[in-house]
């Protein structure tokens, strides 16, 4: 279900030339910065369908094109793009990327439907480049000691609970709601990506119930049951994910084990341990995601996980979806 | 998409012995006369949770057990077991006998989610032993036919309809209804087969819209629309799924390319080519599937295809889930 390539072929020398499409908010907050303080890329070019970039960004010498497909045609030594368009666009950007001979990063998720993903896995093996579909999420100091703790226990139960007020972190946004858009599995995925990252064993969706407003398309809230495959060390896992959560926003994954509970907290960033505060670092998960980035196409790898997506695939196919109450803005 | 393993591993003399577990109407009526047909497999025993199997079926010394446990138990040097259960209790049956060392032939949809299916792939090749998820819709020779003749062409469009009286087929089955049943996608999901079996290039699915019964989980109607991969010699595929078609049943694919028409007609046993029907021959597809088991031993093979299933999970993840009039039998 993770495909980790390993194939032949020579390292560019470092820091390797890169151009992000889509200059948005996520890509000016957050790679940016993260590409200037990892030294691992070179900034050589940004993509933005207005053709020009705020002078406050201080990119200074970065060309800027309105499309990839002008970029690419430009700058024929380029070495890797970050895709960091909203999902509807993604795909073909990615296979044109790919198909060009670049080294590809995109974000979660790393595709609308499964065939999708399946056909991107394709187009990079066929160019022999670098893909590599982040999990956000699981670049934090906090998942990786989780996982380190889990590798030998016996997981009774996993409760998560994913919920927030989708009019403060996607104000006005309908596509979130829009077929394809994912509805309230665009953070859940999130808690599915750290929990695929953190259990000792792979997990089954078992039931679900998935509650859809009169007026929209996608989920506003769901509930799922999941079990760990027959035989392993992983009982019971459940999810509660809502999308119209006021007051505190809750990103919680609950653990309980033969040896004690863990709580990892905050969207991932703070681990205690039997109610204990054993970690939490800043969030500097997008350096890490660089990093990685750098590392795979140096080793001639790739990192394509489906399973988180295949997990809400799962809840849509068993799923009992119910019709709830509109939702306005 | 399509996991057809190669392993070393010794043959064991032919015929082989058999075990078929669940020995409801499609084990009596399909199963039990390939095996006898093809003259591959020796019918050594038969699970049926009523521990008796009716005197008509003249099995005469096939052994009749009330648990597949129990049969493994007693009947340690058995080749292989054909799983004929409903779809809810197949995958731990599956597991266990390929645990147990058989080679194992499963019907069609091969597991309720995609994440099961994955861990029966992991299953067998952990046993080293040959499964085979049959889409037996595919074992008709006007299929291989069209398949045949589309491997070259540029496909412009196709239209599948496949239209059924669920009151017919299906009389009081609540299960189909229930979540992870399906619904209309049971029969759906054999058009979907024969398409990605007959299509020179993957689909993916655009856009669909799904109608459950007020009263049900599963859909009762469906309608797909699907687009060939980016740049790929196959254009826009429709599907209109129905589970209440009264009068005529139809299953039907009819086919656009830039050479002509092709209609695959009753279920993918009959092809036309403009109008002129070329090929019509009588469905013996249990035949074709106990051959091919049989090939895939002798090659110490696997064949699990993922992609209608996959097909139907993208279907329901960017469907647009609308309710319809409550449905009684």
């Amino acid at each position: 279900m993770r495909t980790v390539m390993t194939r032949p072929t020579p390292l560019p020398p470092a820091p390797l030339t890169l151009g992000i499409v889509g200059f948005g908010k996520i890509a000016r907050d957050q790679h940016v910065p993260a590409i200037a303080a990892t030294g691992l890329f070179r900034l050589a070019a940004v993509v933005s369908p207005h053709g020009a970039i705020p002078e406050e960004t201080g990119l200074g010498d970065v060309a800027v094109f309105r499309s990839q497909t002008e970029m690419l045609a430009a700058l024929p030594g380029l070495d890797a793009v970050a895709i960091c368009t909203p999902p509807a666009v993604r795909h073909p950007l990615t296979v044109e990327a790919l198909r060009a001979g670049k080294h590809v990063l995109i974000e979660k998720p790393p595709a609308a439907t499964l065939t999708e993903l399946r056909l991107l896995l394709d187009a990079a093996e066929g160019a022999k480049r670098t893909l590599f579909a982040a999990w956000h999420s699981r670049f934090n100091a906090a998942v990786e000691e989780t996982r380190r703790r889990l590798a030998g226990a016996t997981v009774r139960n996993v409760a998560i609970t994913w919920k927030e007020d989708v009019r403060r972190w996607h104000p006005g946004q309908d596509w979130i709601f829009a077929a394809g858009g994912f509805g309230v599995f665009d953070p859940g995925i999130n808690a599915l990506s750290i929990l695929t990252e953190i259990l000792p064993a792979p997990v089954v969706v078992r039931d679900a119930e998935l509650r859809v407003p009169a007026n929209r398309d996608t989920p506003i809230a769901a509930t799922l049951r999941m079990e760990g495959a027959a035989g392993s060390a992983v009982g019971t896992v459940t999810a509660a994910f809502d999308f119209l959560q006021e007051g505190e926003q809750t990103w919680a994954i609950a653990i309980e084990t033969d040896s004690g509970g863990l709580d990892l907290t905050h969207g991932g960033t703070r681990l205690s341990v039997d109610g204990v505060l054993v970690l939490a670092k800043p969030d500097a998960e997008y350096q890490g995601i660089y990093r990685r980035f750098h590392h795979l196409i140096a080793d001639a790898a790739g990192d394509v996980d489906a399973r988180p997506l295949q997990l809400v695939a799962d809840a849509c196919l068993v799923g009992r979806w119910r019709t709830t109450d509109a939702f306005h803005w």
